[in-house]
């Protein structure tokens, strides 16, 4: 089995385990008599793992009963629109912290809807950091703070929770599960399925009751929150809830959240390290900025960086260049990602360097 | 491999060697070095596959080049939403027919958004027709008229292209694919693709060019066509349009679209044929208005319809259960339900009135 090291940001590798249960049973899913993507949404079956697969983001998360999870459709672009149109009002302020593309596509939704204040920046200096607490001016009703936890493109990402006196909205899609979670202040988080909890097709949304119902009302019936919140309305993507379901199964069996972390830490220190070591290879992100998701770096020209992408493929590490709009090189390193990827990867770095440094 | 004979309403059947090819190839597509849903939605292989899925779904329907193809999320119930969202202005009338459930739920979706004449209903008598073209009373400058080609709740089905000046917008969900389509006068087909087409988790989405230029400006960045029209603007449900392209490609092998209706119309009509032999069993529609695709029915009793549900799936013939909203028995046999699955069903409900007729 030809199986490469995958470091494609999305969406990106799963575990193996995963993949092979699915495949064992994808003809025929327990007692169904027939594959999961051919059975009833409302089967005992498909209910039995959405239920465990929502019981199981609840536990990961420490999450209480006070809190709505969905799966919803669309990725969180889909969420960019949806939150402002359940939670803002015309005349209404929401505070956006402007860390990149994804929370700018954020903004241009909110701003079709309401006022939209951005609360800190980093886009002076190219996206290159996390903008410190003390560096931003929030409103004073915002409605909400909403932020995006990881940065895939400029591989940045928070590590501390915002302060705020607003509810906190996360749009968690990229860095998702990769560590335990503080919730505390937030009242929604979204995340897209594709990076580290499942493939495309699926969004998780996760909503705090008081807030849930704070939403506006005479909303399109697909995108009032409403509607999803307390009964399945319409057909679910039941194959993407389905991957979901095992992935949770398979970080309990990892060792839940505080073990992926650790193991985590280790991935991206391996890397960062290899990359601080020489000068041949130059981190993108701040230091205390760098994401443990998606590990960005240069090469000394754009030349060598393509003889890197294409050489590192033909030795079996794939998926390595860099965004389109930030150039470079990027590994995404997901929870999935093994640490022998990382080590291989790292392997090859040094390599490169001694033919081409 | 013990595969029951499958007769879900949606998500359905799938054909078995689709499956097959699913399975096989689950851990390493083609020369990805990875599961098709860990690759990126931009590398050749996926786009190579989602290109040939377009190329396919033009082909069977006989569309040029002036039509748009989509592969959505959100299922027939966004769409609902979605086209008069895009097509029809505040003040503006449009025209549906009520068939049923599903045509209904458009409605309320299209009544947010502009004025809705229903051209024709069979509301009255419960949705067992098709309002036969005669009765319908169609506004004068309709933006456009929206009918449901198929109603798997009651087990109706439009055998007709409906005549009118308005373009023709197409709810197809359930009877997508079953036969070779007139798209003359159609301007928009949408159908999820739980059905004939796939798993659940896309809705194809085709527009005709023309009209596709006339739609609304200003919309949400998800929710216009026009953002998905000619590019890829965020991560697709791969999966799903993965194997929507393999069930597209199985329609070319079993011959295209007149063999497959050939096939459901013999599938269909043994059905039909057993049902009206005795008074035991009695069909739910009208006889002009039988679907192809979903077979409803009735026994004496819903006690006995209880038990027909139950020592069927005894026998391994699954999926029965009329919908809730409806009652009594609905046998859907969509284009991957096989001959052998009818006759084994046919034999079973011989054998049941036998012993409880």
């Amino acid at each position: 089995m030809n199986r490469n090291h995958n470091f494609s940001a999305g969406p990106g590798t799963l575990p193996l385990e995963v993949l092979e249960e699915a495949r064992d049973e994808f003809l025929v899913f327990r007692d169904a008599g027939a594959s999961v993507i051919e059975i009833s949404h409302r089967s005992k079956q498909y209910t039995d793992v959405a239920e465990n697969a929502k019981a199981l983001l609840k536990s990961h998360l420490g999450l209480g009963d006070d809190w709505h999870v969905m799966f919803l459709q669309g990725g969180a672009s889909m969420q960019f629109y949806q939150v402002p149109l359940n939670f803002l009002e015309a005349g209404q302020t929401a505070d956006y912290v402007d860390t990149g593309s994804w929370s700018k596509k954020a903004v241009s939704e909110a701003r079709s809807l309401g006022i939209v204040h951005i609360a800190a920046s980093s886009a002076e200096g190219g996206h290159k950091r996390i903008p410190a607490m003390s560096e931003w001016q929030q409103s004073d009703k915002a409605r909400y703070l909403h932020y995006t936890s990881n940065n895939t493109i400029f591989g940045t990402q928070f590590h501390f929770i915002p302060e705020s006196s607003a509810p906190l909205v996360c749009d968690a899609s990229s860095d998702f599960l990769c560590r335990p979670m503080n919730t505390d202040g937030h009242s929604v988080i979204y995340a897209g399925a594709q990076k580290n909890l499942g493939p495309a097709g699926v969004t998780v949304v996760l909503i705090q009751d008081d807030f849930f119902r704070s939403r506006k009302t005479g909303l399109p019936t697909m995108l009032d929150y409403g509607t999803h919140a307390t009964k399945l309305f319409n057909t679910p993507p039941v194959f993407a809830v389905y991957l979901v379901e095992k992935v949770l199964r398979w970080l309990d069996d990892m060792g839940g959240l505080s073990v992926m972390q650790k193991r985590n830490e280790k991935k991206a220190a391996e890397l960062y390290t290899r990359i601080d070591r020489t000068d041949f290879y130059s981190g993108n992100a701040d230091v205390d900025s760098r994401s443990l998701m998606n590990v960005t770096f240069r090469l000394p020209t754009e030349d060598l960086e393509a003889t890197f992408v294409s050489e590192a493929a033909q030795h079996g590490l794939d998926g390595l260049k860099g965004h389109r709009s930030a150039g470079g090189i990027r590994a995404s390193i997901y929870n999935a990602c093994t640490p022998e990827s990382v080590s291989a990867l790292v392997a090859f770095m040094d390599n490169f360097e001694k033919q081409r440094g």
